[in-house]
């Protein structure tokens, strides 16, 4: 282990950061002026079972932010497998083309559907905590679909996306 | 995809959820009666690199409830590599071990410090949103150690620890 890191800057929590993994959801909505938006998401994280509520943190600057930020408002929330992976890098990092094709379809109030997902929450925003420039943002878990197939999550790590491994047993 | 569940109920909710995957972290503070405790969280999510803050959820029922329920209280969170999984099943499973042995050293603010984590983060709860019978936690990152080595990150999905797998290239 390293020296203590006093003061600790952007590159610090970049670093830091790095040597987390997480899963990764596609969250998508309506902007004030109705159109579909959406954001490739790795800080979703179940809140409880009873109410089924989640979170996940978002920057005020996100194009999506219009979509969250009001209570009452409407997201869905794809969980994405492995075989997801274009749909994610085409999230991330090709805005224009979130919704260019017939990889989606409208579902209930109006939300864009992705095709291919594990499963998809159909949500509604309870809670926001403004902190700073970014938000927690709680959503209230009101229907979904969740898929039979048994394929592996895709994963977000060092800026790269992943499948998951098996664990060589350690004990 | 299967039929769309109204009316999504635990069950549903702990469906949806195994179609998810987390990086593990361990996150350490001292009870209110000075207590060393700890909890295995799947939620540590990033919320900003500046300031440099990040989030969990916690069950108020959580044993270590009294450790994180007021602002300013210190924390420790640890990144977990794949080799700590016996200390990331220590903490979830065993509660009663958690602090048996010389696996930790006591740190900055009396923080119990878990030898072999990726990353060790020192943090200061700086908001809580208490939502029903849980919490999301905001805490501010004050100074940290970062591991040089490249250890793959621990990963949680469907009930188990696994490891990060290399995907196939599927563009």
């Amino acid at each position: 282990m390293s020296e203590m890191i006093e003061g600790f800057g952007q590159e610090a929590f970049k670093l830091a950061f790095r040597k987390h993994a997480a899963g990764v959801a596609i969250i998508t909505g309506r902007n004030a002026d109705g159109s579909a938006t959406g954001l490739t998401a790795s800080s979703l994280a179940s809140l409880s079972a009873e109410p089924p509520r989640a979170t996940f943190n978002i920057a005020q600057t996100s194009s999506s932010w219009s979509a969250v930020n009001h209570t009452g408002n409407y997201l869905a929330i794809h969980f994405l497998a492995e075989h997801s992976v274009d749909l994610a890098k085409r999230f991330a990092f090709r805005p224009a083309e979130r919704f260019e094709g017939d990889h989606w379809h409208e579902g209930p109030q109006q939300l864009p559907i992705l095709h291919g997902a594990s499963a998809v929450l159909i949500t509604q925003v309870s809670a926001l905590m403004l902190q700073g420039p970014n938000a927690v943002v709680v959503v209230d878990i009101l229907s979904g679909e969740i898929s039979p197939d048994e394929a592996p999550p895709l994963l977000y790590h060092q800026r790269n996306f992943h499948s998951l491994g098996d664990l060589e047993d350690v004990d």
